[in-house]
């Protein structure tokens, strides 16, 4: 059984997030109509051809036109542009969203493009994997992740509430809080993070003394973890750090005091400080598990091989 | 059918790689009598009662005792003292070996122990999971990983390819180098991944704008991929830590540098530098997938649930 929640709703910006709302909504039946767009003719034409909405407008203009919500999917650096650009062609009363990871400076020149008679709710769904593009996309991202959404505290709370259930029937857990807040959260659960991973990684490939050849091959160690999130779309991170600079620096301010710490530990021969501070991070990685955010299996869960059973050696010993 | 590669094989240290070595070896039948030993008495008793050996020794001496190949898979901080232990009891012309993740150092204390009649050949098998103890162990777990060997330059060479069979007959592949060679390679595809992962985690503990459920929650933005290599064992980590102190230093200054130039980018603003450097990690990834050593799923092929085929919300729309 399909309910409509909303008569038309547009897609604008088909990557990964973009497509994979679209496809779940598509899915659950959520729209009388679906609207796809996207800035890439390319992009447009595959979306057509793997039938990502019920029509693929060529224009933001006329993606728009008509539709009750709008879900701007692009990179956080277009965000303030398109809103500009379909802000004369709204219906009065649609509701315009987005999927940005940063929300304060976006959601305030954003708001400064829109007509009073629209309901402007940001949003942020805290999901995705490292792959790009209108083919990587799937419907069931966004189950059980937490979308946030940041309202100003004029909107409308019906508009809000609207939003929130389409998130819910999509799979997600909805949470709402100021953009300011939200920039910090992520900057620590996200940004940071992300700019750690980018960090090692060129680390690793710039070595005099290891070969990147040894560094791709004995990458089980420990490296290979911090790769995923290092093969994430260049364009939106570039953005993601020059919009949350500030919370981004304050953020990395304190985790260079605590490497610091570490670091005099290992340079003092300190082991108990170094054990106290592995005991106390293991409960934080429990905690995850126990809400559900990450997989409980050994390695993420990552697919493990079988050892043959009739005992032969798996690769037969050189020769030399 | 079975190949016996040893007449006796004792295992030293029953915890997640000991007994995964233990359970290959079992359950490939490549010795007459596989013998395990651990200094804890309930680790002794919980392998007698899953049957990890063919004999649970009480002792370290009593499991050296006509023994063919030893190898010790205790903290790294305990080889020199394994090795002091077991010395006057083995057997003449038998191969001892450990899988310590650190080998300079460490080599040249166990040697320094051992009879010129004993072939030390030591070994650091790359595979793991975060978890830890006698039960986390599985046969499966070398499986196209890589094992490193590092003898010293006059050790005999049959006794190296002996121990290098054995590691091949359990999925691995194996790689010879210098032991101070190892210590650097490992540095930047362990150590410093897991010093770093070690400490973002505690920072995002200690935040004071953010607190640690919201950490948790949102975790799924990137966070959540440090977490798991975070939660490893504290004792040997510790171990590993004070032991390879030069080389992990040495890692932890390039670190900084490469850092120091990603903030100085985004503090100016910098959006170039930011897409160049992202654009270049992403090569990395794809190397180490195409090399077999990560899942090409996204998100690591963790699992994915399943959006309800009846289009009904997933969660009911709060009533406030």
């Amino acid at each position: 059984m399909s309910t409509i929640q909303f008569n038309r709703i547009t897609i604008i910006g088909l990557g990964h997030i973009g497509s994979s709302i679209a496809r779940a909504i598509k899915q659950l039946h959520l729209a009388n109509e679906l609207v796809v767009t996207d800035g890439a003719a390319a992009i447009r034409a595959r979306a057509a051809e793997i039938g990502l909405g019920d029509r693929v407008a060529q224009s933001n203009v006329e993606a728009v036109t008509d539709s009750d919500l709008v879900i701007i999917c692009v990179p956080v650096g277009k965000l303030g542009q398109v809103a500009a650009e379909i802000a004369p062609h709204l219906k009065a009363g649609a509701i315009v969203s987005d999927v940005g990871s940063v929300k304060g400076p976006v959601t305030r020149e954003m708001a400064s493009h829109l007509p009073k008679t629209i309901h402007l709710v940001p949003g942020h769904p805290v999901a995705g994997t490292e792959d790009s593009g209108p083919d990587s996309g799937f419907a069931e991202l966004f189950i059980n992740r937490w979308c946030i959404l940041t309202p100003l505290p004029d909107t409308d709370a019906a508009a809000v509430e609207k939003l929130a259930t389409l998130w819910r029937t999509i799979g997600a857990n909805v949470e709402t809080m100021s953009p300011d807040h939200h920039d910090l959260v992520l900057a620590v659960t996200s940004h940071l993070p992300h700019l750690i991973a980018y960090t090692i990684v060129g680390t690793a490939e710039d070595m005099e003394k290891v070969t990147e050849a040894e560094v791709l091959k004995f990458s089980a160690g420990g490296f290979r973890d911090f790769t995923r999130i290092a093969a994430s779309d260049p364009t939106m991170w570039r953005d993601i750090f020059l919009a949350n600079k500030d919370a981004v620096l304050e953020m990395l301010g304190t985790f260079q005091e605590d490497l610091s710490k570490l670091t005099r530990a290992i340079r003092h021969g300190d082991g108990e400080a170094l054990f106290d501070h592995f005991t106390r991070t293991r409960a934080i990685r429990r905690g995850i598990v126990n809400l559900g955010q990450d997989s409980s299996g050994a390695n993420f869960g990552r697919p493990t091989e079988r050892l043959p059973q009739d005992a032969k050696p798996a690769t037969p010993a050189p020769s030399k």
